[in-house]
């Protein structure tokens, strides 16, 4: 039987780990046992992995929400990941390259299946895709995940769909068979980086569309904008990843991950605020310090445009880095549309 | 210089008479009056062509809207076509058939370029294309105009984008030249019947999508909805029109017509009362007696599907249908996602 652990059990970790420790329970491919790899933290006097164990309840990051008694908070990075045979990463991207020197000292062999649920790409000198960084540093084969998913709707049982994509096909079906049930639908396809990007790119538009909707820009413009956010996300993923399939852009990590951040995501409220004239860390603190992704995309997006020197071929996602870093009116986010 | 008419002075057909006239005021390719064809009604004793002229307003249609003064409101459908170079159709599609057989009388050559904005399809014994039906019976070239343009909101010179399909390439460049301005931007595209059907069977969507709301489905399933909307919307296009771009699809035309419809329209409005147990006809009365167009086209082409046996390929289409039509609850919108 295949020991799945979870790498993090923030919010969206802990609903996925919930997930699959309920999936999983009656299928004797895999041990009932989730292990999910928890910072140690002191609430209320109490460590976190305990009250989760005791609790089953993640009161700090998913308060409210049962928690299956097979999903088990685990402090110590060795003791989830050394009989692991099946790794699910969902760290915040910051901490994908600091978490990843500790997991590779104890992964058993290269036959360990690894999936990321991180959004986000890292920066050297060039873009690196995330499942490159772990698949290149750890070893092991990365498959991605990506979808339209609000965590807490997940952690409700609501109905949603995701995509995996995956470099190896029996471990894609593999995967599957882990995330997917009557109201986590999977689809899965081995156009990975497409998925991986497109999970990424989308936060630019959000941020745009939530910039229209504080400038109360009626619906006709809104959702303009959203077209050409769309467009703009297709065009880079092309220019990135020329391999890319216009298929996967209809899965769930596609078009509706991009509507679904756009309606309530936190870049799409960010977008709002910037409209009304506040800056980028004074929306961060108002977030609770959490670091917003769209900005961060967008300038990085923008390094790249700059450098190939085709900026002209994306006045949307340029206008974007504009309002973010170089002080332009949030209103020029109209011109990709009035001017082209 | 070319003359222009408009077919149709209603709520939309104002709204863009009024576009145009202020659009070619400068443009001496063509003659500044415009003539829009009013069907004549009694406002308060008086003539609404003489209303319309004497007040720049469509007090009955579009209140509250000044008119520019080149836009002339004409009772007599000989008088309004026997001169036009140009004849824009925007007429409620079950007026189309009748009115053509009045309009092919004054029609003065075979040069004459048409352009429809009607919304809708005809069906005897099969589908027939509005453009295919004013081309056939008018012997004339007939381009179409659709896009994501909420009536109103065009009538305030809202930022929005439309698509012209076009037969002949040096017809669709005059008609764009006709429509396009700052702050209403066109493409156009070759791909006439793709236009066409999307502008139609958006509204199959529309309707689940807003029993998707009125069942208070939350984002992630209500965006699920809308994903599987844009790929039976896409199938079929490709079903009825084989020679169908994807290009098209990412058009105003296409996913921006389906996500304002969606987001704002009657259609998605009427999902919602029919999710809260109201019947058709009462839905209709409550909004003043206007036909909906979303339960027409999901019957018809449900009985499309049927005649060619794929009905298990287009699970949300014909949920609609049943919801609509055979008493189906409305939960079932949700098989396509969960069953699928």
């Amino acid at each position: 039987m295949l020991n799945i652990s979870i790498i993090g059990s923030g919010n969206f970790g802990t609903c996925i780990g919930r997930l699959i420790a309920k999936n999983i329970k009656d299928n004797n491919k895999f041990n009932d046992e989730i292990k999910m790899w928890t910072y140690e933290e002191m609430v209320e006097g109490k460590k976190l992995t305990e009250i989760i164990n005791e609790k089953n309840e993640n009161v700090k990051y998913l308060p409210g929400v049962k928690l299956p008694n097979n999903l088990k908070a685990i402090p110590e990075i060795k003791d989830v990941v050394e009989n692991a045979d099946i790794l699910i990463f969902i760290l915040p991207h910051q901490f994908v390259e600091r978490s990843c020197q500790e997991i590779k000292k104890y992964i058993k062999n290269k036959n360990v299946i690894g999936i990321t649920l991180t959004k986000g790409i890292l920066y050297k000198n060039g873009l690196i895709f995330i499942s490159d960084y772990l698949k290149d540093n750890l070893g092991i084969d990365i498959s991605v995940l990506m979808g339209a998913n609000i965590a807490k709707e997940i952690a409700n049982d609501a109905i949603s769909e995701a995509t995996i994509g995956y470099n190896i096909k029996k471990n894609g079906y593999l995967l599957k068979e882990i995330f997917n049930s009557n109201y986590f639908k999977i689809s899965i396809t081995d156009d990975l980086k497409t998925v991986e990007l497109s999970g990424t790119i989308k936060n630019i538009t959000a941020i745009g569309y939530g910039i229209a909707l504080g400038l109360n820009a009626p619906t006709n413009t809104t959702v303009a904008i959203f077209r050409r956010g769309l467009i703009e996300q297709h065009k880079i993923i092309t220019e990135i990843h020329p391999t890319t399939k216009i298929e996967t852009l209809f899965e769930s990590a596609g078009i509706a991950d991009l509507l679904v951040t756009c309606l309530s995501g936190r870049n799409s409220a960010s977008g709002k605020k910037i409209a009304e004239g506040m800056g980028l860390e004074e929306i961060e603190k108002s977030m609770g310090g959490q670091q917003l992704q769209g900005p961060g995309t967008a300038e990085e997006i923008y390094h790249f445009i700059k450098s190939k020197g085709i900026e002209r071929e994306y006045p949307f996602f340029v206008s974007i880095y504009k309002i973010c870093f170089k002080n332009a009116s949030p209103n020029c986010i109209f011109d990709c549309i009035t001017k082209y």
